[in-house]
């Protein structure tokens, strides 16, 4: 492996003004990798890439043409998981059709780590390339075939894997990145957000039978109504989580489509694209087939909407959930205060019982940023031209944003908060007691215009309905007792 | 019935102010129903109430209250129509319960004449209004009663027939609303938006068919691309249809769930809600189940954020589909002009071929809308508070607008377009041969090198590949024809 | 005019199956209008339209080739209207370049009616059309036409009055339709939602300055926190408006470009376009110019995006204002009932001041839509190609709907809600004392630790600060009183 | 400072085992950091901290209580310097109010540190966090405490320096996150966006005056038009530039508005919160003004709101833009061909001319990604309780991340797309002249109908106008040539 030293190998001949001024500008973020560079070769020409790096004059190419965002935006490390899990596959399937088994199996090894996210130093491209993400596939040839070629005691930049030819062998970048991304996508769904949603469902189920007996006061319009228990109002979050599951599951059948070869399958044999699928199914264990319609899956993502509108849904729920969880447990003196949330940091230095619903609030942000994405994805998904959608990194990056923080925030937000939630007995008992609503109790005994007279002369008053109604002396303590019994006013009559 | 002229009677004893303004504000839209009024009385006291229409008093304050947007905002008439089945079913319903047969049959006949649209002038109220559509559920329930009562041989306004007593019977406007939402919604899915999107898509199917042989350059990145058929291109479109309608179909099991009594069914008695979702199922035939949960049910409206989220997958195919069509027919002379596209209505006076893209223009606008009702639609679908979602009328209003929309605009694309479009064989075959891409059919014969050196030239100068070759001297004319042939290149090799 | 028996005519020659179908389908909408016919024609050939009507052929066209949407979906009125203006203005200028006099006297008297919303029956497209808006530039001219020629004395379509030739003269359709949006945006603007946010605004103001003095607990977090005053609370919301207005205003000199002539003004005189933007700013007051780039003009319109997104900006802060009002409002007894709010309509039949947030729930409604409708507008405006963006007419039905609901929200909210808001002082003073954030008031006098041990205990027994301070025998009842005064807290320190 | 072994120190006393689970499961990440702690402390108690590390207490807490979204999530780089910037000049202006200057100047020289992102590895804490930004307020006091401390030669953790009464002093986390969220969003718009948009304003501007005197065909609804300059095309582009500059600009008086105290100012003296604004405007150079409404600052973010708006609009004119060129670059053969775009990768092994147009790909994957941010800002902006927005970090992280990619793609796309376009000169004139527009030129002289002919005689045989005219006779070629000149086809008539 040649190494130069910077300044001269870039005031040397061929490299242009231009090229310097990339590569100065990226200097900042060369310093973390190296400071001695190799020669990368491309049908461009040569190129300079950092020597303790394994890709080569492609990604180093998108690299400095693609200066958008920094290092935040590198592509998502399941697409790049995915990338290891889709190589792999392709050289088993390869050697089926005649690669070079050394070859095929030391690029299955090399894969294999890039699968495990060992190599994920060497993924440094951002969502903002091209399009198609072309340059992510061969960044992964790259890289693949330069570390396959050490595991066979060459040198990287050899070429003796060749990115291409062996690498990306019956394959082209547009079949591979859509593979990958419903590969990562689907992946992320079954292993994140779906195991978090369940717990997330569990815990309020738990919370809903726990609070089962105890009654209180309804709230329609953000107005006193009619009581429920607090276990009905929590089934009803449960439900919510319940079907947010559901919604996911429903679309995953269109996201198990993948495989090459997109498109008419031109450069690929017959039979290559139901293998390589099967073989990606067995690698994941998730059930994934050729796509039914290869120019739908290569044209147009619209799984991904369709994912990402069913997430959106999940957000909007949670959104409710916590909200309503915030409300619930406001106060501790001024608010509603029947819920008491559990204390993960301190909410006032002085203050006892000032628990800031923190995890409501980094959830209910989370669910902002879901519905935002999916704009985006929707905006992308949309603007396909002909043969290929372009928006194709971006899409895939949203989805596994929304996807990774909405797991994650539900993880959350069920570990720090709904699990431990407790209901204030006494300030639910208070309040509906309190509750003017419960007149309507009165009715059958008293006639409704007494009973309305009960009820204005407690508000006006502000006294309690017992109070007024044992100053009109239309009833004693004892009946008011009987007759006023929320428990009885929590579901249809017989 | 006491007919008053407006002017003595309005400043007459009992009318505020206030009353007058909002009289006369509304005096502009009245002159189109009458000059004279009757009196209705509500728990707020008497109001005047124009003497041909059926509503009562309530529906008049509502009408006064939200001067908001106008005639063209009025509550959308499939809502309107599904109270009529509503209030039908429950109608039947309560007559089990013990409702005077003679009134309930009133009733059935009333509501009836709803459910058909007879009765859409008196339902002046305009979506912007309570949150959870109760006046709305009033305004049904003054209009049957009243139309019930001259059924029965009374006039409007005596309350013989009395619109909460009778007609919301056993429910309440936070039962009814919910449960009308979800019947107009399944029901305009089931016979506006479904059947047109089959249509389309048995439309796209046909095209396909008809363009299976027709060989044609692809286009990835917008730029030249290896061929495929134009059939090829039509089956990605009739697969997104396709899937479109799927994704439609899978939200409909939570559309399904509807009958009263939501929460937790105070004022109903037990059984009721079952009674009711299958008298629904009855009258629609769609198969209406009461809700799992009914506090979800009421609290959120996730099944319409859902729903939505599948109406905007479609926009997102619909949008692309659109724009793939209008630019393959753009032209007649300097654009793509792959495709005739059937002409409507004059494109240019003078110029012949200027056929306007007209039909994906307003598809694409509806697309466009659908995508933005859906942020609507979530955004009120994520602020509910508590026990009631008060976004009601706005996310039922925005769901209905974008299934009719989404099924009239299909019709109209499949009607007006994709039906009479042509495939320009002659422009079609011109661009596939003058292309470069075919290039890579030389490849196995004369090489890489030659193959890249032909290409080179052919774009250099300006000629066709065969030109070049021929000039180059690598192989000949007849060579040539035998290597390139694009009808080889749109599948997997054997 | 020749008046036909429509069964005759649509079977008689030249007829096709298609036009049958398609009058046959309008069939419903035309009872209302007609039962007689004429013929008009246009390059297409001849059609029949309603004799009652003043429409010609195109618009007739556009009517059959467009059943998306219903009568809802006409082109708002505001545009109509505009093009009366415009219209009328163009008859002017073209009288300076030789338009015959009398033609064009008769055109401004027709605009003029147009203008004044006299011929809206006349007008019957819906907005998903084509999507430069010809068709209803044409629909315009063909009324126009037909009506300055009544007023000569001539029949409908006779043509002495050519639609094109004279009502269009040095104009097209991609002139004249976006002028007349940004006529019909400015004009809504200026005359309906400014005013109604300065009403708003103005209202709130008044609130500000009632409720200065009235000190009461703070809330971040929805938690318990320092105190304000109520003033101070309303002076947030005061100035959310202020700056919503400014937004919305900054926006106006984008807006107030328009005139004739778009694009490179081919078939326009030179002069043309700075005059005609001159009458359209006299005949509005507005201050119209013409645009400083008639491409970008055409291509794109990014001055609705822009507005869209101011009017977004508004809709948060009115969405922002109205949760507060509500959760603020709640009660009467199980909320915070800090505010008492006027009641419009009966809130519930027996249970005195129950007071449902009506007017917040419909204008959080709008606001929802106005989210929705920018999102609609960003994405059709996004989406132009070449010369001409084709989602005009959605472009700008969204803008205006949203200026609409706006406008008309803002003003219903402040004339039923927060003119009438009651502050309930008692409630205020209770929760504001019953606080134990104003434990901290303690701290220069007892110390930290003391204070805490305050508030701990009275948070721990439920008691107010002041019995747990004399509990504990820190300081005494005077002692307390005068350290603890809210008053004190609601600004900074001397 | 005390060191400990990880495994011994959390088996020992005090440690609880969710601590032990929470840190366990930052293993991963901390493996990086070190595996040496110390004890830091807060009111919750003893923690365990990176020994390497300056953070203190509650941001390990936030860490352990956050684990949402992974590294990527982290708070954005220009919040952490913007505390930098603030902290500094709080401790400034805190000695003017009786800081010990010794203390206050180690804090001014650590706050530098931050602001120069030399400390940015003692922020770890995401955006997912409380909703106010209170942990990475503490973060920032903790991080410059600690370094003030080291600095006065003191050891991290022994509060020498104290987070809360040094560097926190005077303010509050409601006061200084909305600061630091206004400077760092006005420092990211002046340094980053603006300056990147006026190169690309610029250059397009280049562009449109090196193309002034190319004819070339209009394109409407994506149709042949009449003609155009290529210059005049893009002084279109040129415009939308400009204006989204300006409207940018329209924002920045209300995001200038920062400084502490908001809300009521409690615990601040009187002044503090004008002096520190100025202090800010210094060290930014930028005009920052204490807000005009405290209130308004803290419970609603509408300046950032509408802020990205801005942008939301900016997206959507660089849409428009960047589908024209790669539409207009489309090719080499089957596209539309009239620019040539340079070429910065290898777009195809074989074809040359295939120049995928990738700078437009990603720029317009960023729109895409900046529209949805849009949404997800507005939803947050939209759902603040009371006195406290809670959806700071995310609205803040949004807009900061629209900023960056909008500044940093447009200044990719000017340098490695807009710079290097070139017209291909013989493409547009081709299609100039087969096109059939260009038939209006011959009215005045043979009349319409002849015009007329000669045109459907072009497009019937597909030959040019010429042509068709000298086959029909109706003029020859001299007269032909003299009457269809399409440079006098591009402005208005004399």
């Amino acid at each position: 492996m040649a190494v130069y030293v910077i300044s001269r190998r870039l005031l040397g001949g061929g490299s242009t003004t231009s090229q310097l001024a990339g590569t100065l500008r990226y200097g900042a973020c060369w310093r973390s990798y190296s400071t001695s560079f190799r020669e990368e070769k491309d049908t461009f020409g040569p190129i300079l890439v950092p020597s303790d790096k394994l890709w080569g004059a492609q990604t180093q190419r998108s690299l400095q043409n693609f200066d958008i965002g920094g290092e935040r935006e590198r592509m998502p490390e399941p697409i790049v998981r995915a990338f290891g899990i889709l190589k792999k596959c392709a050289a088993k399937v390869n050697m089926e059709y005649g690669l070079d088994p050394a070859i095929g199996k030391a690029i299955m090894q090399a894969a294999q780590e890039v699968a495990e996210g060992k190599l994920n130093d060497h993924f440094p491209l951002v969502v903002w390339q091209t399009g198609s993400g072309t340059q992510s596939n061969m960044n992964a040839n790259e890289v693949i075939a330069n570390r396959a070629a050490e595991i066979l005691g060459h040198k990287r930049g050899e070429k003796i894997v060749h990115p291409n030819d062996h690498v990306n062998r019956s394959q082209s970048s547009n079949d591979t990145f859509p593979t990958v991304m419903h590969i990562a996508a689907a992946m992320e769904t079954n292993s994140r957000l779906i195991p978090n949603l369940k717990v997330l469902h569990n815990s309020l189920h738990s919370k809903s039978v726990e609070f089962k007996d105890i009654v209180k006061i309804g709230r329609t319009h953000t107005q006193d109504a009619t009581p429920l228990t607090l276990g009905q109002e929590f089934s009803g979050y449960t439900t919510q989580v319940k079907y947010g599951i559901d919604r996911v599951i429903c679309c995953l059948p269109r996201m198990y489509q993948g495989g090459t070869a997109v498109g008419t399958g031109l450069n690929t044999k017959k039979g290559f694209d139901v293998k390589i699928a099967s073989a990606v199914a067995e690698e994941t264990s998730l059930p994934f087939v050729t796509a039914e319609n290869k120019f739908e899956a290569l044209a147009a993502h619209d799984a991904f909407v369709e994912t990402s509108g069913a997430l959106n849904t999940v957000a909007a729920s949670l959104m409710k959930i916590a909200n309503d969880v915030r409300l619930l447990g406001s106060g501790p003196r001024c608010g509603l205060g029947e819920l008491i949330l559990p204390e993960n940091e301190p909410g006032s230095s002085i203050m006892p019982g000032k628990v800031n619903p923190t995890q409501c609030e980094a959830l209910t942000m989370v669910c902002a940023q879901v519905i935002g994405n999916h704009v985006a994805i929707t905006v992308g998904g949309s603007n396909g031209h002909f043969e290929l959608n372009v928006f194709k990194p971006m899409i895939a990056s949203g989805l596994l944003h929304s996807l990774r923080l909405l797991g994650d925030a539900s993880a959350s937000f069920e570990k720090n908060c709904v699990r431990g939630i407790q209901a204030n007995r006494e300030r639910i008992s208070k309040l509906l007691h309190e509750s003017l609503m419960l007149v309507t109790s009165l009715n059958p005994k008293i006639g409704y215009d007494n009973a309305a007279a009960v009820a204005k002369k407690a508000h006006k008053e502000g006294t309690t309905l017992k109070d007024a109604a044992l100053k009109l002396g239309v009833l004693n303590s004892e009946e008011f007792d009987n007759l006023v019994v929320p428990e009885k006013m929590i579901g249809p009559s017989d």
